[in-house]
């Protein structure tokens, strides 16, 4: 069954597409989700990098937004997000003291520390630590940045010291990115999250914010452990989201709009659309490159910069797509694919009705 | 042993950074061989995006430059690349006609074909058919685009019948980029371009180009079956062409500049250059997500956006990078980190002597 969602005349190819109308319905169903559950939402604004999204997602609950980078933090704050978190333990080199400084006096900020050494760093970059609050990060299993949770007191104290408010603890369960382990993930987010309160519980601090979230486990979340969720990849969801059963691919709202540039064997087709364009991101368990919504068979078995090789075989003849045929390629990873360009083009009703700047493409500091 | 040749104050992190030397000594030394071979040298832009760089490639003798992207040939014509090879089975829809007659008015252009159904999308796009001349790509083993060299003639025949000068055929031996493959990706490439002279001759067309060219493949090729050679990972180099034994380190030209910014575990430091800075690729024979020169037996296990965990656990630990250090990283695949970026710092004798834009960055189409 044809997918003709994502197609419009005139788009060129291959661009970034996204159906306007998945993307509403995405961004309310997660914070009608945060709503029913009494969590704060604070979506994670280096899926889309998009101001106009930001502002959708605020305008339907979010408190906030969390982001990865200062350079981000900025382009948000500047199109008018109030309330930004650098979930990302921030060394502040070079010029990140006096860009913080500049922007806290529109935006309300925070960031993210996991060692004394980092929050010593941050103290001496400000004239004043009262701009910005502090978080701590734990780990909760994925072994990437974040204290064990029973060492979050040693990094909220050197905080305190320094004379910064404190907000709480965060976590990413980003483990929850594999088949079969969101609840897991999910279980290992809260108890690491209750860990790290209990910890700072017994040296006498307060911890008002214990914020988590990936999009796989943000739906099971409710209320309890955690006080705020701050998934990313909801607002369009990729095919890594279907493989992994968060998503339908009715819920996919961004695909690229790619052509059959060549056919040269029978049930081989290659498309535009490469890793440029899709971004390479590949995890073990992907069955292909990325998905052809409107091909379930098809499988993209190859991928390089600017080619995209499809195997057709297991397709009707009758119905794969021939060379010159416009196709609809889901990335296995949205985030990346997004950070690639330079705009999306919203469709609404097979036109073209709006194009977005990917105003923090590329803001990696 | 540390090698302290990418660093230099003030620069911001996560950077690119490029060795001006190395760099140098790399385009010397690509178009000494080709000089040596009697082969036409075509570096790929796509690697550096850069005009500056192709500027020091003409320079040093190439005939001009190979791209995959119109909007790449548009980026490095306008900045004076007088000859330019879209290296890519083109399928001329949009605007790509009326772009390829206007730049066809300064620079000699060349596209790629592998279809009927191309040539033809082609002539109808473009008013004058002899502005552009065109190439038919054959494959080699790949398995990504091109026809069989046998059926060369059917696509050359088309391109004539429709007008256009036929340059020749060109291949690409992408899997050469395998441990071991090189030797026979290399005969591979030499024969399917054989075979496609051999077809055209037999049909009576003259062949006087015939491209082929990788980085791994470059080196031990030589006079006979090619004529030009495509090779464009080489002016960098990259982990992944350490690994293949294709360059040694210290002909690696470009690094990441990255902040150790997380030190949560014994043996287990973060870094900022994620795959937003270094790019996701990561083949299966790579032994980690990229390569720290000054680090050895340091490793890059684990890659998300903005992080990247290295296992320093092998690592003397007096030697060992700490919170707040500085550390160069080689990327797996030089193209896609080049790609990821707005401009190259250009660091010789320890101090940025310049700052290069890459110019075609995001120019998919």
């Amino acid at each position: 069954m044809a997918d003709h969602r994502f197609h419009a005349p005139d788009v060129p190819s291959p661009s970034l597409v996204v159906d306007r109308e998945a993307l509403e319905r995405n961004i309310e169903a997660m914070a009608r989700h945060a709503a029913e559950a009494s969590l704060a939402l604070r979506p994670h604004g280096k899926t889309h990098k998009c101001p106009a999204i930001a502002t959708l997602q605020v305008d339907a609950g979010a408190v906030g937004l969390a982001v990865a980078t200062v350079g981000e933090a900025e382009i948000f704050g500047n199109q008018g997000v109030g309330d930004v978190f650098v979930a990302y333990p921030l060394w502040a080199d070079a010029d990140i003291g006096p860009r913080l400084e500049v922007l806290s006096a529109r935006v309300r900020l925070t960031v993210g520390a996991d060692s004394p050494a980092g929050i010593e760093r941050l103290r001496r970059a400000l004239s004043d630590t009262s701009l910005v609050r502090v978080i701590v990060e734990v780990d909760c299993g994925l072994r990437r940045t974040g204290v064990p949770p029973a060492d979050a007191a040693s990094v909220a104290h050197a905080a305190l010291d320094a004379g910064f408010e404190l907000g709480g603890v965060f976590t990413f369960p980003g483990h929850s990115y594999a088949p079969g382990m969101r609840d897991e993930a999910r279980t290992d987010e809260e108890r690491a999250l209750s860990e790290a309160v209990e910890a700072l519980g017994a040296a006498g601090i307060d911890c008002p914010v214990r914020s988590g979230g990936s999009t796989p486990t943000a739906a099971a979340t409710g209320p309890g452990a955690i006080t705020e969720l701050r998934p990313g990849v909801y607002v369009f969801n990729d095919a890594q989201q279907v493989v992994l059963g968060t998503c339908t691919v009715d819920q996919v709202a961004l695909a690229a709009l790619a052509t059959v540039v060549s056919a040269p064997a029978p049930g081989r087709v290659v498309l535009d659309s490469g890793a440029k364009v899709l971004g390479p991101d590949r995890p073990s368990w992907a069955p292909g490159h990325g998905k052809l919504p409107d091909h379930p068979n098809a499988r993209v078995t190859g991928l390089w910069e600017h080619h995209a090789v499809v195997d057709v075989s297991e397709t009707d003849p009758s119905a794969r797509p021939r060379i010159g045929d416009r196709v609809a390629v889901f990335p296995n990873h949205v985030c990346t694919a997004v950070n690639l360009a330079r705009e999306l083009l919203i469709v609404s009703g097979g036109k073209v009705v709006d194009r977005w700047a990917v105003a923090a493409a590329g803001a990696n500091r």
